[in-house]
């Protein structure tokens, strides 16, 4: 744990990888109490930046992420994390985060996947 | 572009997947005009934040990443591109950086991957 590289917020990106199709499903931060969390509880724990709190993820919405394995890369200040997904990733009813295309002149394209859930009924206000 | 948030420094990070495999092969940071050049150029260009400068992968060793497709996520503060990698992403010689297992009390593992190349005969000092 002390080999990781946080950054100076004391943070570190973890890229959340379907296990089982490949797809990058998310990119979201922990620092040093989340990744020692998500290693020991076996689901994925982010530090929220904007809130300044952990969050399970689908603690909410059910759509937990259950940790296949760990590994992080050469300068050791990323991890990439493979997982098994339950229900969607996306808080907006996506199967992946990634959704939206850039053409080449940076143009956003529309989604490109259709919607796994209904965020309306997952999520209560 | 301008739809897309960039970081207080300006930057985004973008995930490198390899499109052949689903690998993910490298997480690094661009600038705007990284963006602007990937999506024109197809070839991934990064702005190095410890240089202060930009830099096409694979410039010196010929490991290129010619780009298949570039996305965002909901947040549009991450990048997805996926790439056809020549050679090996890792300056260290791997296929991908992600090489060091973290297992659950978070120590760091051996390369879990054989060496595709020399980095010794490719970078040059």
């Amino acid at each position: 744990m002390d080999q990781l590289q946080f950054n100076s917020d004391g943070l570190i990106p973890a890229v959340v990888q379907d296990a089982d199709s490949g797809e990058v499903l998310m990119l979201a931060y922990m620092d040093k109490t989340a990744v020692e969390r998500t290693l020991k509880e076996g689901k994925t724990v982010f530090y929220s930046r904007s809130r300044k709190a952990y969050w399970v993820k689908g603690e909410q919405s059910g759509h937990t992420q259950d940790v296949v394995d760990v590994s992080t890369d050469c300068d050791r200040d990323t991890l990439v994390i493979r997982v098994k997904q339950r229900g969607g990733a996306c808080h907006l009813g996506y199967r992946t985060c990634f959704v939206h295309p850039l053409d080449k002149s940076g143009k956003l394209g529309s989604p490109t996947q259709e919607k796994v859930f209904d965020p309306d009924k997952i999520y209560k206000s």
